[in-house]
């Protein structure tokens, strides 16, 4: 298997190729042109603001309001002009394209363009170019750019090569367009893979894809924890939700890869560092290294040292505790909630078990986030 | 500035080149060595168990009870029968010297070790292969086998480069030793730079370093933080404290480089990631960036909400809450401390003045961890 180390791109995602090659064509076209306007959330947001400020020329993206304090900046810091407009993505687009007519700035959309899908083709390029023999390339689904860019390249040039999509189960917008047989509008949820959560492929990308396409598989949010925390863990990386999703994809075994090489395109890093402990316990607990117990003392002195004695004698590693004395419906108790690491998934068993043979109710113990 | 990425190395860190170095040599000697035993809590145990698996022969790791378990778990991975003995390193080699003679196994030491020295020089032979021209090398200096290995090689073939050592405020045990011109034994603090904090020189290793070394800096446990936090944000690789210490060094200003070519090594990225949150809670504290709040609210309902609202319209991301009604000192009243993202080191200030005018008693903010 090979990884494509996207997050370690400029802007810490792919999307500033295509960035840079809307922006390059648009100057090839009219030399003067008097800027460029996105709206993203995301990394198309620092993939123009940098392409912008490479050719120096304005560029404004609107944001939706709850964009991340971290993408902001980093948009910012390439000398994008900022707005942060509505609550959600169709209303900053709205916003952008506004702008666009009231200033003459060109609107950069963020997949639905061919000259944005040609720089993400650059990906496949440089693959032939890198590792020339490989059987399949597994690619997120976001919008479609990426995959379109891919695909357009390797089934021309490398028609054998398979090339699997794959999307969140909280956005799988492209395997339901391709049942409907157009693109259609899904419902969406919240994902780790924020950067894939898009309601409606493109026109273009849709037709392309659906097209084109070997297959598509689905990951849920615990597997894209669990890439997560593995190429955090075992390569020293840091990748975001979506671009750890082809990677979450092959560790689910959901693609046959027997005997043959395969490449996982990790697309970007650009994760709120903030948020990314979460991530970290729950690829723990995917993993079966952290868990939660749930144990309720009588409320004198010592028991809580007790417990704790008990699991540090099966090495548990404590992460988090939560005493609650408050707690009414166990009257004259306490109830601790304990988050501790373990060396392997049996071991919260054994403590559980000791815990109870030494008179602790222990109410349970899981591995869920 | 180029960073040399010793934590994307095989383990996770420099140490197995010394390991394979030192095996390779003992098998050179002697065809049927029995194998080898070592003591270490860090990634000294996991190179020597990989290059015993390399090579195929028996390998004995002696960890501290206190090791992490993540370290214990890549140590066994490897294929090393680990035991877990004593309070402290010390014991824990005491414990490995007797398993050595006991089983007639090589004791490999983790850096008092000419052969294991010889092992850490190939990062200098690197260099010279990958840049040729440069001007200066970071380098961690733990017990002082990297540094004697870089040293031993730069300062006969590129005698112009200087060499600069870092060593955590916790540990500076080669700093103090060249002070009185022989090693001794220091103090030492608990660090985030781990693999740093050894208490008195190896003989070789100080002959070596003080020596030949241009200078030693000392960085304090924020500035080590900031560097994990920048690395992880900006380049997105996850490197643990003692191998972000060389970058620590230099972003902390207290190295002169102006115009120079520097390569700072980053030696590791064995990093336990349940504790990666406090340290990227720190980084975003030492940036301005995370701050905690402590506001005394009137016990009734909306309160909460109200301040929450504040925060909000600064654009402040809520990290945690704790609500304390139980605070005896503040009867009828409530204790919330809040930890908050904010865009810029100001917007707490503008925080706690209209948390002030509205009414709240805002007891402290600061960006200490």
């Amino acid at each position: 298997m090979f990884l494509k180390y996207e997050n370690l791109q400029k802007t810490g995602a792919f999307k500033v190729r295509g960035a840079l090659s809307k922006v390059y064509r648009l100057l090839q076209r009219e030399k003067n042109i008097r800027g460029v306007v996105a709206a993203s959330a995301g990394n198309h947001a620092q993939g123009v603001a940098y392409a912008a400020s490479v050719f120096g020329i304005r560029c404004c993206i609107v944001m939706p309001e709850t964009a991340s304090i971290s993408k902001v900046e980093a948009t910012r810091s390439y000398g994008a002009e900022v707005v942060l407009y509505g609550r959600v993505y169709d209303e900053a687009e709205a916003k952008a394209r506004e702008i666009a007519l009231e200033h003459g700035y060109s609107f950069i959309h963020a997949f639905n363009d061919i000259e944005v899908i040609a720089g993400q083709a650059t990906i496949a390029w440089e693959l032939i170019e890198q590792l020339n023999d490989f059987d399949m390339v597994v690619v997120p689904i976001g919008g479609g750019g990426l995959a379109s860019g891919i695909l357009s390249v390797l089934k021309k040039v490398k028609p054998n090569v398979k090339v699997i999509g794959v999307e969140p189960s909280a956005a799988p917008k492209m395997l339901e367009s391709i049942k409907a047989g157009k693109p259609v509008t899904i419902q969406v949820k919240p994902s780790l893979a924020d950067g894939l959560v898009t309601k409606r492929p493109g026109d273009i990308t849709f037709e392309i894809v659906s097209n084109l396409i070997d297959d598509i598989v689905v990951v849920d949010e615990n597997e894209i924890a669990l890439a997560i925390y593995l190429l955090l863990e075992r390569a020293k990386v840091l990748a975001e939700g979506a671009g750890a999703a082809s990677l979450a994809a092959l560790i689910s075994g959901k693609i046959a890869t027997e005997r043959k090489k395969v490449v996982a395109l990790i697309t970007g890093g650009n994760i709120d560092l903030t948020s990314l402990y979460r991530i970290i316990v729950r690829g723990l607990a995917v993993y079966g290294r952290i868990a939660r117990l749930t144990v309720v003392l009588p409320d004198f002195p010592g028991t809580l040292r007790d417990v704790l004695e008990v699991i540090a004698k099966y090495r548990g590693n404590i992460v988090d505790i939560r005493h609650d004395r408050m707690a009414t419906d166990v009257p004259w108790h306490a109830r601790v909630e304990i988050v501790v690491e373990v060396p392997r998934k049996e071991v919260i068993e054994e403590i559980a078990k000791e815990l109870r043979f030494r008179g602790y109710v222990v109410e349970k113990y899981s591995f869920e986030d």
